[in-house]
């Protein structure tokens, strides 16, 4: 280790890991702190490594954010529901949200951050807008298509919230699957998409 | 006016016309800013008033955010929803909560602060607890009521989130009785409460 990377608070091995420890820090700081509270000196100390190394990489707490959770999810899970498969359509979307998210904290940090903060909550409009409502717009059917697409991420969101935001008791017990059941309907039903 | 009432900078008049300014200046103040943010400096000038007046009959910041949340809306509009009445028990929950819940800035607010903040979520999950799922829950029928009646309560958290907080642009353009009838199957379906 050479005397630079001892002084910077480096840890020895490959750079991609550090990075890869900074972005994990900064993600689980982000869902426990809450985007005020968080620091660059807290996830330096939760990465291992020194402040200065953190801000040399990646700028700003802000910038951070950005890099850290630019997706809070790939939007590819909703083209693959969407398209053929088993099950219905909601339940696939359902399934494959669902299990990501409710073990996933980058999901649940973008939601909190985003209450209190009009940087994620700009980030989070932009990729419900863009990632999800412009891009698969035009593969519902009906009235009021993007209107009914928000609902069915209304649902989504709402779950995380009540199971690692709110923590109501009924929701953090269940199954992911058992909510999935119970969900798929609803998301069908927003989608316009057949329950057979 | 004393000379007491000028040095304190009370506003002339009923004492509960002052209480109630600096309640709802609270609530503004929450949910303009935010739990960490908000502050009784900024509270008392929304309302007018010294800090120390704020201070003297509210106590702490903590004090006065419990005495202005602490009901997000009169779960009697559950009790109404599931007993007799025009249109679904869905339709009726959907309408008279969504009619407030859009509007008000108490629900927004305390959304926005059980995000970021401990005091908050243990508020807002007390309430979704007791006064949603222990009071109801006998007169939801079929396995999971609990669980059933917390989603019913994501989809419509959720609604607000993506309106209040996330301001995603298709569900801040709809008219209220549009998403009301997009939502109360949603709710029939959770709460097990036929369609017709």
């Amino acid at each position: 280790m050479s005397k630079r990377a001892l002084r910077m608070g480096r840890r020895p091995g490959d750079p991609e890991v550090t990075r890869r420890a900074i972005l994990d820090a900064t993600r689980t700081e982000f869902a426990e702190a809450g985007y005020e509270r968080a620091t660059i000196r807290a996830i330096a100390a939760r990465a291992g490594v020194d402040p200065a190394l953190v801000h040399h990489h990646f700028g700003s707490k802000e910038d951070l954010f950005v890099t850290a959770h630019e997706f809070p999810f790939n939007p590819s899970i909703v083209q693959e529901a969407l398209g053929e498969g088993e099950g219905t359509p909601g339940e696939r979307l359902a399934r494959s949200y669902l299990t990501i998210a409710l073990q996933d904290e980058q999901i649940e940090a973008l939601i909190r951050s985003a209450a209190t903060n009009d940087v994620a909550r700009d980030m989070l409009r932009g990729f419900v807008q863009g990632a999800l409502l412009d891009a698969f717009e035009g593969q519902i059917e009906g009235p009021d298509a993007r209107l009914r697409m928000a609902l069915a991420a209304a649902q989504l969101i709402g779950v995380v919230m009540m199971r690692r935001i709110v923590g109501v008791d009924a929701v953090v017990e269940a199954d992911v699957e058992t909510i999935v059941e119970r969900v798929a309907p609803v998301l069908n039903h927003h989608l316009g998409r057949a329950a057979g």
